[in-house]
């Protein structure tokens, strides 16, 4: 996973989760509560994209109103196939990742990936060598 | 891999192409040449947010100005590791793949994902159960 995780608040404007996302090389921004810490919601590039096919003006809309919700979460001790399943039930590439009730990271399909010629290895090199 | 793979002029408005990506719920369209078919360049939903953020009217631009290049492609009998290796060395999430010189589908950081627990199982199950 990558983490810390990024967060905005839910009155930000579209127009600068937009610019986040350019300046910082990420596709998403969990919407938390400014106060409470709780996750609000998600903002990813395809939520960003709906909008501008319907030829929304980002700087008068907020993260609040083109976030997806709810937000799927995984445990951090939870496996990664697990991840890769609730991912692909979901049909959702991005999964905030909580632990203790805090939220500690993002584990993401490009994540995933990245990983997964390590998988192979690791795998292939506990087999019995008979 | 997803085929058949999705493509796109390179006049085509940008404008144009995010209503495809919502409408189809795809995230690239793959610029190719109107006659020859070659590969021009992607199109991809962090290229649409990178023109977001600089305020460019999508009406106004084309697929060409819009598109990354050059465009990472890989071979249809290339095994999945490699294509993952790919994604991670050029920092993509989608690999158009390529057959005979042409373009039979396209795959992504999802796809992969999805493939996951899979390889994970067919691993695990090759193994000597002794």
């Amino acid at each position: 996973m990558t983490s810390p995780i990024q967060t905005v608040a839910g009155d930000t404007a579209a127009s600068e989760i937009v610019g986040r996302f350019v300046q910082e090389g990420i596709g998403s921004l969990v919407v938390t509560h400014s106060e409470s810490d709780d996750i609000e919601g998600i903002v990813t590039e395809s939520d960003v994209i709906r909008q501008v096919a319907m030829g929304t003006d980002m700087d008068a809309v907020t993260a609040s109103a083109v976030m997806s919700t709810p937000v799927v979460t995984i445990g951090a001790d939870e496996p990664i196939a697990t991840a890769a399943d609730e991912m692909r039930t979901h049909s959702i590439r991005r999964l905030p990742v909580v632990a203790d009730g805090n939220l500690v990271g993002i584990v993401t399909t490009t994540d995933l990936t990245h990983y997964l010629p390590r998988l192979r290895q690791t795998l292939l090199r506990e087999r019995p060598s008979a």
